[in-house]
C-alpha cells in the first residue's frame, strides 16, 4: 500500500483537525508541520502524533522531498505565494478557501498550478456533508427535474471577534462564499448575476467596518433558475445550514443536524435540543471525507472533487454581490471584476 | 332529496355535538329531542336549530311517526332498552358506545335489532379520524405486508371525575375499549388472548373504586400478531392519542395532531405547541364523519361501518381485560364471559 | 341576539363559500344573492339554504332595507364601483383582494369607505390561517426579539388557466399579492423597497402575455428587517405555504399541512402524504374564521382584522414588484406609482 | 499521559472494532491480540496497527506482565472461565454481552472480579448511545417526573444465519437482553415480573429451534412503572431502535438516525431515506465511547459505566421472558431460577 506523504502549513485549528482527520487514513503519512508560532507545544503535539519535522518555514516543506502533498491551512494573505511555490516544486495542494481577496491574483496561482500538472483541491468543506451532498445527488440523477428555485439558509450561532472582521472581506467574503459554492454545486450550474441587500442589525461596530451582518443575495442561473441565500452572523439557537432545491419535478430540502432525536413533551411544551453547535461539530464528518477524497485523486490519479476554478468561482460571485451591496443594483458576475476598478471597495 | 328525520335522545354534550354535526348535513332533519332533564335552556337551544319537539319523554321519540332515526347519546344504564325500544319501533339506531356493561344484554339488545332489521351503529369515532382511517387503509391495501405488531398509545390529558370512575366500569371498559376497537380495526383481525398490568400511579382514588389509572395490556390476535396498547389517565402535555402497525413489508406510524406546524428556535431550545387538547378537538372531524356515514348508510342502504357487533367484540376484550388484570394472568376472551360468572368483580 | 343580514354579489365559486362559512355563523342571515349569470340553478342554491331573494341586479341588493353588509365576490374590475355604491348606501363591506389593478383607484374606494364610515374588510384570507397567525403572534409578543429576516414560500400545485393570466394582473398581482401582505402581517412592518427577478420556466404561454411562472422577490422593510417571497405557479408535490421568521432572539417557523400524520416504511423508503391540495382544503378553516371576523366587528363595532389600508398597501408592493421585474433594478414602494406613469405595464 | 495496555481476545468482527476504536484513544496501547484461527491475515492486520503480538492462546494475553486490560470478544461460552482466569491474574475486564448463558455461572464469574478487586464493564453498548442517553439525562433529572410507562422498539434489518439460533440462547437472551438493559438504564429501576408472548411470523426455521422472531414482553418495575419492549428480527425497512419514557410531569421519546435529514416531495409523495443500516451504522459513537469511559474508569479509578452486576441482571430477566413465554403465564423475575430447575428449557 503506497502512502501519500503529507507536510502542513498553518498548525492553527483547521490544521491540526486536518492533520487529526489525516492521521485516521492509513494511506496517509505526516512528514512535517510549519508555522510562524512554531515552539514546544507545537512539538509536543506533533510527537504525540509521530510528526518529525516542526520548524517556522513552510519552505522546509514546500522543498522537501519526502514530501508529496501540502496542505495550506495558513492566513489567508499566504495563499497565493504557497500555492505557487507548492506548484512549482511539483507538490499537490489542499488550500482552504478563500483562495485570496483578489481575483486576479487568484487566478494567477491557478495558472501556475495549471502549468505544473499538480492537484489542487479547495476546502469547500460542506460538499462533503451528508445532507447537502444527498441534495446534490438527488437533482444530479434528475430526481427533481430541472431546478427552478435555490433556496439557501446559512447563519452562524455568533459574530466572530471584530479583528476578524477587519481583514476577513467582509460577510460576502468570509461567510456566503461557502453559500455560493453551494449554490454552484446544487444546481448544477453559474451565476449569472446577483443582487445583495444587508443591514447591520445585530452589532453596529459592523458598520465601522463596511461590512454588514444580516445580508439576503438574489441569484440569477445560467440554466435560467433562481436563487437566495440568506446570512446572519448570529442565530441565537445555533448553527442554521440549510438547503432546498424546487424544480419542475419536485423539491429535495434538508433540514439541521441535531445532537440527538429526542422530544420532551411537558405541560408547558413540546422541546427539542439545539442544533449541533457550529462548524466543528456539523462538519466533522465532511472535513474527514473531503481529506480522503484528497489522497484519494493523489493515489489514484482521479479529479479532485473541488477544483481551483470552483475557488475562483466562488471568489468571482462573492465580490459581485459586495459590489450589488454597495452599488444597490443587481451585479452581472461577469461585469464584477471590469466594475470592481471603477469602484472603491474598502 | 330525500332526508334522514332524527330524533336525540339525550342532550347532554355528547347529543348537541351530533346535533349540530347532524344539521351541517343538508340531508338530515332533527325532528325532536328528549332529555330527563329539558327545561327552558334545552328548549332555547332546540329553537334556534329548529328543533320543534323537546321533551323528557324518549318515548315519544321513538313512537313518533315523523321519526326515522334515533341517536341514543343518554347514560349508558339506559342504552340497552332504549334500542330494543328503537328497533322494536322500527327505527334505525345510532348508539354511543359502551352498548351496555354486561355482554349478555348488550348480545340481546343487538338480537332485537337484527330481528327489526333496522341498522344500528355504534359510536366508535376514532374510526372516522384522518390519522387512523390511514393506517386502517394502508394495512388493508397490503402496503406493509401482514402485520406482526400493532401498537396503540392512548392517554387522556386529565383523570375523569371521580364521581364518573365510580361507575365508568373502570378503565378497560371506559378507555381503553376504544383502543381494543382500534385494534380490531385497523389489525383486521379478531383478538384472541390479552394480558393486562395496571398500576394507581396518579390518584390513589381510583384504587378505592378498584380501577387502575395506568395500563398496559399485551394481545394476541387470530391472525397471529402480537400487539399493546398502554392507557394513562393524564398526560400532563395533552391528549396523545397514535397508532403503529408493523408488517413483513413495512410498518405505518401516526402521531398526534397540533393546532399549528410552528416551530420556534431560542437560545433556550426548539419548542412546539402541545397537541390539540382532548377528544372534542382530535376528532371534530371524525364526529361529524361517523354520522355523515350514518344517514348515507340509512339512505342509500348500505351497511353502517361500525355494527352492533363491533360493539359485542370491543365489551368482550375489555372484559378479558378487566379479569386479566384481576386475575394476574392472560385470559382468552373466549373465556371471559364462562370466568365471569366464577368471579367477583366489583 | 341580533344577526347580521348579508347579501351577496357574485355567486362563484368564493362566494358561494363564503355563504356557506356565514351560515354556520347563528348571529348572520343571508338575505339575498346576486350574479350575472343567475338561473335556476342559483336559484335552488339559493332555495337549500332559505336566501329568499336571487337577482341579476347588484343594486338590488346595496339598496336593500333589510341588508346590513355586502360580500363582493365578483369580477375584480367591479370591486371599485361595488365599494364606492355599499359605503354610499351605508352598507359594511366585505372585499375579496385585490381590490383594483389601479392604485389611484383603490384609495378612491378606501375615501368613499372612509367618508361613509362603514366597515371594509379585505379578504387576506392567509392572515386567518392557524399557521400564519402564530408566526404573527409569536413574533409580535416579542418571542424572537426584533425581526431580521422574512421568508416566504408560496407555491401553486398548478398553473392557472391561460384565460385567467391574460386578465389577472400579473404573478405579482394575482398571487404574490397574498405573500406581501403576509410580509406586512408577520413583520409587523412596512416594506420599503423590492427588488423582483422572474423567469418563465414552465410554460412559454406566460411570456406571450407578459408574465412570468417563477418568481423571487427581495425586500427591505422600514425596520431594517430583510426578505424574501418565492412564488412558482407549480409545484408538482402540491401546494407549498410555508413563512419563517428570523429575529435577534430566535426564530419561528410553519411547515405545510397534511392531510394525515401517517408515515409508511418499508424496504424503499420512508414516505408520508402530499400537503393538503389547494387553497381550498388548506385554508377551509381560514375562510371561516375571517367571516366570523367581519360580522363580529359589525355587531360589536370593532376594527376589522384587515382593512382597506392593507388591501392598498400590498397592491402598491405589488406594482412596485411588477415594475421591478420590467426594469430590472430595485424600485421604492413609495416611487412606484410614480415610475408607473413613466413606464408603459402591459 | 500513562496508558493502558490492552489485549484483545477474539479478533472476530467486533473484537477489531473494539480495538480500531481504541487505537483513536491516545491513552490505549494494544499489545496483544489473540484468536482460535490466527493466521497471516490477522498478523497483516495486526502490524498495520502495531500490534506486536499475535497468538491463537489466550493465556499468553491474560499472564502477560504488559498487559493492563483484557478485552473479551470470543464467543459467549468462553466468557466465564475468561472473565475468572482475568480477574485472578489481575487484569481490568471488558466483556461482551450476554456474560452466559446460565446465570448461576455468570454469577461466579463476577464473584471471581470482585475478590481480586479489578474492574468489569459488560458491553451493553447501547447505553452510550447520543438518543438513549439522552433519555436517561431527561429521566434522571427529573424532567418527566416519575416514570409511569417504559416503551422500548427494537427489530433488526435481518434475521440472524439459522446456525446462530441453535447456540444463541433464543431472542429474549440474543436480542432483547440489550432491551432488558435499556429498559432498567432509562426507567432507573429493577424489573420484577415478566410477561412474554412470541411468535413465529417470519421464518418457521425459527420454530423449529424453539425460537420466534417477533415478541413482545410486558413489564412490571419496582418502582411502580409498567413496560412494554416489542422485538422483531426483521423490519425491512431497517434498524427500527426507539425508546419512549412517559411520566407525572411528561414524556420523552427518542426516534430512529437516519443518514442525512433530505425530505424529497414529488407529485407522488414525500420521501425520506431508510434509517442507518444496522447496530454498526446506528451505534458506531456509542462503541467508541463505551471503551472511552473504560479506560477512564482504569486511569482514574471511576467506576465503570456498566458493571458485572448489570450483565446478570439482565439475564436474569431475559431468563425469566423466556420462562414466561413457555409457560404461557407472567413469570417473576425472583423466581425464574427456582422455575428453571422444575422446567426443562431447550
Amino acid at each position: 500500500m503506497k502512502k501519500v506523504r503529507i507536510g502542513i502549513i498553518g498548525a492553527g485549528r483547521i490544521g491540526k483537525i486536518h492533520a487529526d482527520n489525516l492521521l485516521r487514513n492509513p494511506q496517509v503519512e505526516i512528514v512535517a508541520v510549519s508555522d510562524l508560532y512554531a515552539g514546544p507545544e507545537l512539538e509536543s503535539w506533533a510527537a504525540a502524533r509521530n510528526i518529525s519535522l516542526v520548524t517556522k518555514d513552510s519552505n522546509e516543506l514546500i522543498h522537501h522531498s519526502d514530501i508529496d502533498a501540502i496542505f495550506i491551512c495558513s492566513s489567508t494573505d499566504t495563499h497565493v505565494p504557497l500555492i505557487s511555490q507548492a506548484a512549482r516544486a511539483g507538490k499537490h495542494i489542499f488550500c482552504e478557501k478563500p483562495i485570496s481577496m483578489e481575483i486576479t491574483q487568484t487566478q494567477s496561482a491557478i495558472d501556475e498550478v495549471n502549468k505544473a500538472g499538480v492537484k489542487l483541491q479547495i476546502g469547500f468543506n460542506r460538499r462533503f456533508d451528508h445532507n447537502f451532498k444527498r441534495v446534490q445527488e438527488v437533482v444530479q440523477s434528475g430526481g427533481i427535474g430541472d431546478p427552478h428555485i435555490i433556496k439557501i439558509t446559512s447563519r452562524d450561532p455568533n459574530p466572530p471577534p471584530i479583528e476578524y472582521v477587519k481583514v476577513s472581506g467582509g460577510i460576502f467574503m468570509d461567510m456566503m462564499i461557502h453559500d455560493f459554492d453551494m449554490a454552484r454545486f446544487v444546481s448544477g450550474s453559474e451565476v449569472e448575476e446577483v443582487y445583495a441587500v444587508g443591514n447591520v442589525l445585530i452589532n453596529p461596530d459592523f458598520a465601522q467596518h463596511c461590512d454588514v451582518d444580516t445580508a439576503v443575495v438574489t441569484l440569477r442561473f445560467a440554466n435560467g433558475a433562481l436563487g437566495v441565500i440568506d446570512n446572519s452572523r448570529q442565530a441565537v439557537y445555533g448553527y442554521d445550514q440549510r438547503v432546498e432545491v424546487f424544480g419542475n419535478k419536485g423539491s429535495v430540502v434538508v433540514a439541521n443536524d441535531h445532537p440527538n432525536t429526542a422530544v420532551i413533551s411537558t405541560a408547558d411544551s413540546i422541546v427539542s435540543d439545539k442544533p449541533l453547535h457550529f462548524f466543528l461539530e456539523r462538519y466533522q464528518a465532511a472535513y474527514v471525507e473531503e481529506t480522503h477524497m484528497f489522497i484519494d485523486a493523489i493515489l489514484n490519479d482521479k479529479a479532485v472533487p473541488v477544483s481551483g476554478d470552483d475557488g475562483v468561482q466562488a471568489e468571482r460571485i462573492a465580490l459581485a454581490a459586495k459590489l450589488s451591496s454597495r452599488l444597490g443594483r443587481p451585479v452581472k458576475v461577469s461585469e464584477a471584476l471590469e466594475l470592481l476598478t471603477q469602484t472603491s471597495l474598502s
